[in-house]
């Protein structure tokens, strides 16, 4: 259900469709500017004086924001200096969008909609000299896995396809690593479907492909009805900018998949989503910030925004009428980095672009700071990890004994 | 540095001491109702409608709050109905203090001190009905631990010493299981120091203990200088009120810490702390209900309050000047749900009492809701974890042909 709340939080009689844009717009709006530092201070970790700084963008990037209509921010994380490395400051966005066309239009048109609706963005991150961008989960489609209807299955590509092929131009021209997250054909293994994220490097080349390793069965989702759990274990792509790795979508509740991926030594986990306010809102900014913290990486989440419409009414198993559309996707896309801080969020409505400068030398000076690593005695969870997957498990209970005295 | 501003948020020109008491009065004193509400529902997860209600505590409690000035706050959560189980409510309650006299003062003194300031606390929890209640981290000291010094080993007690005997007269007189969190002297084995949690039941029985599993180098807190890892596994304590388990402290930022009491069945964690402002206070409502979420129970966060002063002068290893204090401790204790929900936080400034009504049959049902342990794939991470502590462990990483031709 859309809020009647108006940008700046006015309260709004009826009829209108756009909400407040972000929680912190919201809050900037409405408290006097030292009441915001201070609330800023505890909701996005700016603590030890460091704020966050606002990045000067090329006027062509604005243009083009104002132009087609998407949101654009862009903030700088801070790091010390070492003596002994120099900063490894790395330009990095994120791309939320809605779809193009209604849902009935076409699948070729649908699919050749958000593409042209993407081009000013991927031109605005480009302009504004980003080396590395991701975009959503399953972006060159609606997110139609709700609907339990296969013939979605077609917007499903190889791994060098269409959108492959769209975004590596953009990779060459731009000199950009593109994380592409999409509905993958797996052509050599009985052309099952996959939810995949291609890592395109930045000479145009494809670097490899990771596989979403948690699967949903919530709700409207049981997404097992078209992929089932990757196969391809937590890779961590080193390009030219970084270490970076894809945690796809429900992955990101499962705090070992973050670990993973840690363990494997990343800089900067994406991951790209698609959910929706009622069911996880709440969640969106706990889990990015926590796994940024306990990992000392960075974390760039995206979510889609709008609301899909589908032809067809379908259930949600909640005992509720059947609906035609799965609800809000809210954007708030954002980074978290590994001293607790974190950016704004981009628009609950609009496309939009987050760009962020972040050093990654940072991620070692936590992980010397906090010593999470160093003090995680990994062996005791190997081990009871090794224990806990045997059907004879028993789990560690010490019972008041007089419990067993009363009741027997 | 203690804030310049007053508890409505007013800024206060000078030689203010208290701050503000915490986020959400902050938020509630200075935001519209309506704008207040929209914010609750992304800030405490207070989604699907259902806000936390209010208990009302008798006024025999609400006397002891006014008359020994603690703060007293208490809120319900919600569960659903079920067919086949009854709910199980049960009142669970937290106490955050400051330490009663000067840390010059007589050990003895200290002690009983402290003991003294937490009676009519432990008082109002009975009087309330409390079924389950626990103090903070090494509750019955300073958090010494940043000096370096020896002699506040001394406040060590055997597990069935001075604060477990004091503590289970009140579990018999309010037939309330208590964990009691202390300096532990082992004397069955060389006389050691451990950091851990004794668990009192409802008949004044000592159920068992749990020995803090991680232990921070960070800062001014080398702990090991006292005390090392703890060897007690991550036992779950199932008593007549529901199955607990306790995650002391530093061992909030390690998620693999807080899986493993999901794992033996916990229904409630506490998290018994001492941290301060400027190190940890944006991470500190993050990790707890991360936790919460992730592995479908409720957590209790307590933190100490106060700044507390030493004799002797120490340094923090950043270079700053020699200091007596560590800095303030913010309190902020707090419960968090498996639906993402959670209760604000008592005050950062003074000592508190916070109670929980909540059905533990929640935790069930999110983990029906969600499937996150159905779909966790643990072997994927017990065959990692073995692979990873081998000293030959190479990380999974897929390198950019690009980068190897550019450097040949």
């Amino acid at each position: 259900m859309e809020k009647t709340i108006s940008e700046n939080g006015e309260t709004v009689a009826d009829g209108s469709i756009r909400g407040y844009d972000s929680l912190h717009q919201l809050l900037s709006a409405n408290l006097k500017p030292e009441l915001y530092q201070e609330v800023s201070r505890m909701l996005l970790g700016s603590n030890c004086g460091k704020s966050l700084e606002k990045i000067v963008l090329p006027e062509s990037a604005n243009t083009l924001s104002l132009k087609h209509d998407f949101d654009l921010q862009a903030l700088s994380f801070s790091a010390d200096k070492e003596q002994m490395r120099k900063p490894r400051v790395v330009r990095v966005a994120l791309i939320q969008n809605s779809i193009a066309l209604p849902t009935t239009a076409p699948f070729s048109d649908q699919k050749r909609g958000i593409f042209d609706k993407l081009k000013p963005m991927i031109d605005a991150a480009g302009f504004s000299g980003v080396n590395i961008l991701c975009l959503q989960e399953a972006w060159t489609m609606p997110f139609a896995f709700c609907t339990r209807e296969k013939k979605w299955c077609e917007f499903a590509e190889p791994v060098d396809g269409e959108s492959t092929k769209f975004l590596q131009e953009y990779a060459k021209k731009y000199n950009m690593v593109i994380v592409n997250p999409i509905l993958e054909r797996d052509i050599d293994h009985g052309e099952v479907l996959w939810n995949t994220a291609v890592i395109i490097g930045n000479n145009g080349n494809i670097i490899g492909k990771h596989r979403k390793n948690h699967i949903p069965r919530v709700g409207d989702f049981n997404e097992s009805t078209y992929y089932m759990e990757g196969d391809t274990g937590h890779p961590v792509f080193e390009t030219v900018f970084g270490k970076i790795a894809v945690n796809i979508c429900y992955g990101r509740h499962h705090p070992l998949n973050w670990l993973a991926f840690g363990l494997n030594g990343a800089e900067i986990v994406f991951n790209p989503s698609a959910t929706v306010g009622e069911l996880s809102e709440p969640m969106w900014p706990i889990e990015a910030r926590n796994a940024a913290i306990a990992n000392s990486y960075f974390v760039g989440s995206i979510n889609r925004v709008g609301t899909e419409v589908f032809p067809n009414a379908f259930t949600s198993g909640d005992g509720k009428p059947q609906h035609n559309d799965f609800g809000h996707f809210y954007g708030s896309s954002h980074f978290s980095a590994p001293d607790a801080s974190c950016t704004p969020s981009l628009s609950r409505y609009k496309d939009g672009l987050m760009i962020s400068d972040m050093d990654l030398n940072l991620c070692r000076q936590y992980k010397d700071k906090w010593g999470f690593r160093m003090t995680a005695r990994y062996e005791v969870y190997a081990d009871l990890l090794a224990s806990y997957i045997k059907p004879d498990f028993k789990p560690q209970v010490v019972s008041d004994p007089m419990l067993h005295k009363n009741s027997s």
